[in-house]
């Protein structure tokens, strides 16, 4: 059971191990916390809740999975890296005591290490704090710089192994939608329809939601990152859905606006610029496209249909073990697209009161469009309800 | 509809702003992130996603919140602070460039404000390249001191409005776990089983988890702070739930172990020395008594039954906006217990492959023993399936 193997995360790790040395560390440190638990993941398995986390990759030694107090026995259930290491730093933030505890501190890990130089990744992340305990351990700040842009690389393009989490998470997000279409009337709340979504996703194979899953109706529509309330939907508005699975680790989101009842022509008109502008991006993502002309022509075409004010950000953004990861696709972006990237194709559009997303998973092939990771339910949904 | 007004948030920064003053700052700002959102709320009813947030009270002027580039439709629903700030610093993690921003700088925070000294709460999740580049535009390291201390006190006795939001958590939680009660069975997965609570809880009128739940059976069982894995669970066995709903920012939480068919004697004893323990609590709990002397005595409760290995910390931790939050009851703790603190009492024992937690909401009453704000299923369940 299980797609992702030890022998993947051994090799990451090898992957790390060589970035440092390339980029003449002793070691790289990758930083995560419980919304933000990505990398200390991608490289150990483990995912931190109420705690944080780290992953230490030394060029020379055994790597290590940095944990806080009380993460032990959850961490050691879990880490594909068997050395595990407990720092007081990595304590909730609540800051509990725990009277009689003996942990080892930064210096003891640079020590034991011999470290003389480290790079961070999850650099904007790293609280100042740790990193200020970190640095003194380290002889000063010189001996600690930013790594985000030697890790990145190593997780740019998928595996066929990471691109089958990303289709298993898809998946478990379309049950999630559908589950949500067989019930959705007048009435319920935004965070009851949320709730629906979760069990459906879970009962799907999901180990949880890949994100804060949201729903956003009638004057909340126009909010692009939310959190759903207790308001009841009601018939004849934008009623959007932002849900998504998370299937080892990888986390898949599907954005779709639904409507009960009658749909003004206006929002209907709306809704389609949106989606032609989304069935486009998969036709733009081709690999040896340059990311930034991609993203100028979609908002062209949307500036061409007379919302180019609706506009916020995107087409795409990179996607993996975060929902929303580097690389984003703007117009500014310089990078080229290759085969086995991931993305979510993101469009969303807002004007006034009224918005909605259209997002499904989005893989660069070799060659021709794009494939879709996800369609149930990509479709203007008009429910007669 | 809603149990917290405006007035209540008012309230709030206006005691910020007292305090504030007290002690010599020209400011308090509050940081928050997506997994640990509560000071945020506290103060203005927004609870960042995705990105960051603050909230910035000075002594002089207009209080202000501080969100990043995507989240402004979404904040401005939500902030019972009407002056928005948007700031580049709070973006994702993720670092998207959005190509022709001109979001101010913290130095026009600065000078807008004319802060010559500043206090920052959550100064352990505050990020190290955020607070370098606050220091530097407030000019130098010693303008900017730590300021959780002086926040705290704020919220650590409850309001009767909040108190009336954390027994809508913990009534919803109850709904959560009912919701387990009745369809668990031999077979189903710990993610699965979460998946049923969120659903029954939102339906029950929670705007959403109030933190990331779990389910933890057999050799997992011992884990304190876990995460729902596709393990299917076992008659025989251990299967624990962390479960609980938010309500207005505020969570609730319940722990509950439950055993499938037939329980170990051993087993049994050892479920039901923590259930004792942790009803103890409840009677130790009373204003007047010292903190750390309540801990004493529910540990040595619990080595007089020879489970003295078996403790990992506990018996409670402050709730209210945080599942766990500030202070926390250990043996090393100082304060006393007032009227109108609110706990979780959270035990949790494990040895070996063995583990389970008893949790539910706790309020100091001014006189007799704590009450209970949840106890649905608070017993050794075990169910003949």
């Amino acid at each position: 059971m299980g797609i992702l193997k030890q022998a993947d995360f051994d090799q990451r790790i090898a992957n790390l191990r060589e970035a440092a040395r390339r980029n003449g560390l002793d070691a790289i440190l990758v930083f995560s916390t419980e919304s933000e638990p990505a990398q200390v993941r991608y490289f150990s398995d483990y995912w931190p809740s109420f705690e944080t986390a780290a992953v230490l990759v030394p060029v020379e030694g055994e790597s290590a999975l940095i944990i806080g107090p009380e993460s032990l026995t959850y961490a050691t259930a879990r880490t594909k890296i068997p050395n595990v290491i407990q720092l007081m730093d990595f304590r909730e933030s609540s800051q509990p005591d725990y009277p009689g505890s003996k942990l080892p501190k930064w210096k003891d890990v640079v020590q034991r290490y011999k470290l003389g130089k480290i790079g961070v990744s999850g650099w904007y992340l790293f609280p100042y704090t740790m990193m200020t305990a970190l640095m003194k351990a380290m002889g000063g700040a010189k001996n600690v710089v930013m790594a985000d842009e030697m890790v990145r690389p190593l997780y740019m393009k998928k595996s066929a192994a990471e691109i089958r989490c990303l289709k298993a998470a898809a998946k478990a997000s379309e049950a999630g939608f559908k589950a949500i279409l067989d019930v959705i009337k007048p009435g319920m709340t935004e965070s009851e329809l949320c709730g629906i979504a979760a069990a459906a996703m879970t009962a799907a194979g999901a180990e949880t939601i890949g994100y804060p899953i949201w729903c956003c109706s009638g004057p909340n529509s126009n909010q692009a990152i939310s959190r759903p309330t207790l308001r009841k939907v009601k018939r004849g508005e934008i009623i959007h859905f932002s849900i998504g699975a998370k299937v080892e680790g990888y986390s898949a989101s599907i954005g779709r606006p639904v409507v009960l009842g009658k749909c003004p022509e206006a929002t209907r008109k709306f809704l389609q610029v949106g989606l032609d502008a989304a069935n486009m991006t998969f036709d733009e993502m081709r690999a040896g496209r340059k990311s930034g002309e991609v993203a100028a022509k979609i908002h062209q075409f949307i500036k061409d249909k007379g919302y180019g004010d609706a506009i916020l950000y995107g087409p795409c953004h990179g996607c993996g073990q975060m929902e929303c990861e580097y690389p984003f696709l703007e117009t500014s972006s310089q990078y080229t697209l290759e085969a086995d990237m991931t993305f979510m194709q993101d469009m969303f559009l807002h004007r006034g009161a009224q918005g909605f997303r259209w997002e499904d998973g989005l893989l660069v092939k070799a060659k021709g469009p794009a494939q879709m990771l996800s369609s149930y339910g990509r479709k203007i949904n008009i429910l007669d309800r």
